[in-house]
């Protein structure tokens, strides 16, 4: 495949084409994931987990993928503790770190500082989020729950009627899922948030570039009934100037049982890239959905799982190895095989 | 095993039956963890372990028991670096990391937050300690050394005199042991404090009721003649409301070879929960003591290492397949394969 | 070998047979480091990785070597949310941690820790770093290096002339590879520094007293015509008592492109023990060298995986057994075969 020795720095680097491999890759991995058979096919192999800013979530999804696969796992977290502080360039941290592993997963406060690093790596890199430019996995494992929720509701990606919601601004999350739905054609989609923290311009001129049908709004029950997939954002707080300004929008657009059955169609399916924020004041989607068929939010961050392992599986070239390495599972497993 | 994909959450769900059941297979797992015999059992298996708050020694503990079964170990250190930090409720935490691994073994500083999380989880979990409630590990741990210290001496647990010594109020490891000490009857248990630092009514109660013969003191002297296992602790400074108030207690009571040899049993045993403090301030439990046949400090903590694995395999319904995963060791082992 | 079941403490416990016998081993760890093959020898082992101090590189790298050689990991990195804080000696700490694994490598910013710290430890112990006095790991790379690029030249270890290069005052890794070089007879040295970074008397005394002809400069052009190995330094600005007397020396000695052409031997070798201070106003090796045959900085920490993989299998007695437990390496390999 396409992605064999390469990096995954951009969602840009992605074909429709290249998508439907990966995702293909993705479904192989559930078994695994889910712990009816496990795979040892990275049995050996080592990924560095390199993440110069803390993020718990990530970080454990990779690893576990990593892992999942039958590799290990070496990792750091935080930048101070790092060479970086006493005056190392990213060329230099990459030239060293990459002597110790076989791929390398990096999360950076600055943008571009992931693309930066990769030059002088010597294995393939995957960006882990490089501050305020991209997140690439989280923006496919988006993508790939966008299609396995339609494809519950026996609908193709073709009749996405999606409504992102929120602080469409600063989350990066929704700029990088706009720049993967312009691969396709002629998709809705409904942009509601605060007139302040509206998508930027040059996203919203993505999505019409590509021939979808855009509406932008900034009231939430316009915003909802049209949606099959609503795809709810926290307000990014640390992003703004003063606290004092943040705090004006928080809770301001909140999803919870009341909103959802008023405005939205019947199971309709609600994402979340995560974390949400539940604290009272916020709780830009309400607990109360906890057991809402539609709410999907648990099935994306599942999903996060199997395409990274995919991404680590076809970047190594090992994709059509998995069954060779396969075994049985030999003790309990806790998880509900069914979910995801 | 009954506890089979149950959460281990609090010592009071441990039967007197389910502690001889867990209890063997630990004594299964002298070999391995003394390096004897590989096994690898949980080879492809994942464990989460969530250390929300700081703990080098419980943690490691942990990853090392599963480790030493064969598994992989997935951590998280810290509570800031973390979505909690971010208004994530415990609920989204551990649906999203329970997703990530098969048995999750977590630390965090609030009472009762383990059994929050634990609701939100889709595999096992086990209670690292939350504050300053349980940490019913250690306390499983404690009893078994209990046991194994009191067969040394050829006594069984009906013949225990057990003083338990210093900061008696703060010491949430007295408390858990006392729970675990309720299930059986009849024993001698001598609680030795500042009158500040008393043992909670609540489990004095629960001894007396429980039947067993206690003795309450203040001083060093009168708690220790007919102990044969004495349960020294450090004070909890960190839970006093002022530094000025814990110094008042530094070095209060402080156990070392003059104190041990004129008003201990011979070779009675001493235990402690660890870390001891050695600054020469504190100092409770002192350096002189290291070469003790009595000081079971270190073979306490070695035993925890068997009690964790024993909980894991039981967890996981592995008990029973140890050895058909096991392999020789093929290295030199550092190891004094006597020890414990 | 002598190093089975041994700690590694300091450079001085090494002698020249031993040394030769180390490095035949670090040969043999070569095709399993640069993934041409996978060796699964120490599989079921545990290193305990405990880094008191942090430090990325060294962690990772050992941490890898272990993983290299199919064995697990278990970490800890910095000093603050360790038992250590609350008063434990090192001597307890290392009784408890060394329950928890098979080797341990250590760092810790006090000079001595270490070899204290092995005291209380009941498996081997790899000094890691302790604080301003030794890192002997990096001493040994860095020999292994220099016997690696003479050969490459076609030159035996006797004709080394080695020019050190900047802080010589603080920076432990020269002083160490003085007491490494007073193995040997007869060799060529050049120490280059500002008069107040000068390298100290005792490791002059060294080199001299092993038969070295010693030349002690602080004229980067009269240090650097006769070198064939040039090892540059960086200021060590954390050791000095003030800001303010760092930056006195802060980019005192630049090794560029127009230095090197205009002073240095065609090809000469460069090392450095990384990091470099890349900012602009330190620079003390300018990236304009970076495609530089003659830069072997690279080579020299890709060398210190192979360094550490030896010392694990000679310590662990396994030297001898990698091949019985190779396997081909299944995946795609990112790393150039040729590096190192």
């Amino acid at each position: 495949m396409i992605l064999k020795g390469q990096h995954v720095l951009s969602v840009k680097d992605f074909s429709l084409d290249l998508i439907h491999e990966l995702f293909a890759v993705a479904d192989n991995m559930r078994p695994y994931a889910t712990r009816q058979k496990v795979t040892r096919v990275l049995e050996g192999a080592i990924l560095g987990n390199m993440f110069f800013e803390p993020s718990t979530r990530t970080r454990v999804s990779f690893g576990c993928a990593f892992n999942l696969l039958g590799g290990e796992v070496r990792e750091t977290t935080g930048l101070s503790s790092s060479a970086l502080a006493k005056g190392e360039s990213l060329y230099d941290t990459a030239q060293v770190l990459s002597g110790y592993s076989d791929i390398i997963c990096m999360r950076h406060p600055d943008a571009g500082s992931v693309a930066e690093f990769a030059i002088g790596s010597r294995v393939p890199v995957i960006n882990g989020g490089d501050g305020p430019n991209e997140h690439p996995t989280q923006a496919l494992l988006d993508l790939f729950t966008i299609q396995k929720e339609l494809s519950r509701q026996g609908r193709d990606i073709q009749e996405l009627s999606l409504t992102m919601l929120g602080d469409l601004k600063h989350g990066r999350t929704v700029h990088s899922l706009c720049q993967l739905l312009s691969l396709y054609r002629g998709l809705k989609v409904q942009l509601v948030s605060p007139q302040a923290l509206a998508m930027p311009t040059q996203y919203v001129d993505i999505l019409e570039n590509a021939g979808h049908q855009v509406v932008v709004s900034d009231k939430l029950d316009e915003g909802l009934p049209s949606a099959n997939i609503i795809y709810q954002t926290r307000i990014q707080e640390e992003r703004f100037a003063t606290q004092a300004e943040a705090n004006r929008y928080r809770g301001y657009f909140r999803l919870n049982k009341q909103v959802y059955s008023e405005h939205c169609q019947p199971n309709a399916v609600i994402m979340h890239p995560l974390p949400r924020d539940s604290r009272n004041d916020a709780n830009e989607l309400d607990n109360d959905l906890n057991l809402e068929p539609g709410l999907a939010i648990f099935r994306q961050t599942d999903n996060g799982v199997l395409v990274r392992m995919a991404l680590f599986a076809c970047i190594l070239g090992v994709e059509d190895q998995l069954s060779k390495y396969e075994r049985p599972v030999n003790w309990f497993p806790g998880l509900d095989p069914l979910r995801g």
